[in-house]
């Protein structure tokens, strides 16, 4: 099963996708449906309007997380490659809800940065509450996976030393188009690819993580309760702009598109903001 | 004027505190009732059911802000005394709302760490939408102040680089017990204090921030928009138990008074949990 966020001229609407359609579910966005527990029969079972998906307006996929955990540090052959030892803990971060915007809408470059760089990455959207989760459980609490562009301001993020300024900028992170639930993606390879302007810039197989979603899940109910519609964004893989030598950024035009096998493209373009 | 939000059996609310009474206001929590623009009306006009406040039961201020943001390094006297330059940034990181606990509530501790720390904090409310707001404007965008011991898990803050994960715990941070308006403060000193069990471990003036509360909402709202319910802790004075030698840290009945002079007192215990 596939689910979108649809924006409708005054509302929004949780839709599951139907081939070239989307099918309205009675909830306002995924994450308001991902807040009872039955979502999942009911978003089987939903039967409203139906929107063509061509034409669609999505937002992204859950609107307003609770929570949005970033990993940093998480892919095996980059890490191995930049001749760094592999972590015994993974790096988390936070974004906040103001930084997503949808899978085809414009990336904003604010007028402060001047290096706002691609982070490709496997999100992952839990579906239950999840507290003192052991691993092998963890896979239960997943709703499914989304992509995600953890795009991110390099000078901002590198002014001190703790990154959240450079990682939150408003509208910055493409997040969507679909939650796609686990049962269509098992046993598949997912790889991830980043394009910027039509030049490969990543690409990497999701199975290469350092901690699997199921151990981060694991290790983050250690901490705190995780909830319905929360993500966590896996971490993204080499090839961003900043390492390129000279680096590279994102400027006025820049056209993005960012997609994991199986689970969906993400396609923007950058403006510049005031 | 003075807000708190209450538990009471089978709900919360909003109350204006008036002497030894706490006074309901028609909305479930501190936070939805600054989510309307006209909060100090609504506020100062209510006149609902009467509860004593010596026998009230408060939750955090704002329960579940959209966004806690948390600022590091940023007192000038503990700057100077470690030998190191005043910052020309600040540093910011989060905390989820998970990890916040009532005035008066238990500290979790969890059973994970064996380093949990305190960090008294003034904690500044947002009243308003606010987006690229200069700092001589943004003193209109503070709805109160309040108090908040920024407990943190020093093991897990040192895990990696980035701290979100040892500051994030569950039930750790007290956060309350009012909101206190900006007209109960004017040319008021701030004085900070934390104790634990009953001895003064820190001891600062909140007019010794390098970044005043003002400059955190310029800063902040160029990167991303700030809305009511919002919060942003300041940062913490020296005094810390882990720069002790030898560290210390809270163990389980660790009695922790969190103060600031004309804001009000955070009276917490800590409890190991399993």
């Amino acid at each position: 099963m596939r689910l979108a966020t649809l924006r409708l001229p005054r509302r929004t609407t949780a839709a599951r996708i139907d081939g070239e359609h989307a099918v309205e579910i009675g909830a306002p966005d995924v994450g308001a449906l991902l807040a009872d527990p039955r979502w999942r029969e009911i978003a089987a079972a939903a039967d409203g309007p139906r929107h063509p998906l061509s034409t669609a307006d999505l937002a992204p996929v859950v609107p307003r997380p609770g929570k949005i955990i970033c990993v940093g540090l998480n892919y095996r052959n980059h890490i191995l490659e930049m001749g760094r030892e592999l972590p015994e803990h993974p790096t988390v971060f936070a974004k906040f809800a103001e930084a997503l915007t949808g899978p085809y809408d414009d990336i904003v470059l604010p007028a402060v940065s001047q290096a706002m760089d691609w982070e490709a990455e496997l999100a992952v959207i839990i579906g239950t509450t999840a507290r003192h989760v052991p691993a092998e459980q963890a896979p239960a609490c997943i709703a499914g996976y989304s992509v995600l562009n953890d795009v991110t301001a390099r000078d901002y993020q590198n002014r001190t030393l703790q990154w959240l300024q450079g990682k939150t900028f408003e509208a910055s992170t493409p997040f969507g188009p679909y939650l796609v639930t686990p049962d269509e993606v098992e046993g598949a390879s997912m790889t991830l690819v980043c394009e910027v302007d039509g030049e490969g810039m990543q690409q990497a197989d999701a199975g290469d993580l350092v901690f699997s979603p199921a151990e981060l899940i694991a290790y983050l109910s250690e901490i705190l309760t995780l909830r319905p519609g929360d993500v966590i964004a896996t971490g993204t893989p080499g090839g961003v702009g900043h390492a390129r030598k000279p680096p590279r950024y994102l400027a006025d035009g820049s056209k993005v598109v960012t997609r994991i096998s199986g689970v969906g493209e993400l396609v923007n373009t950058a403006r510049r903001h005031r």
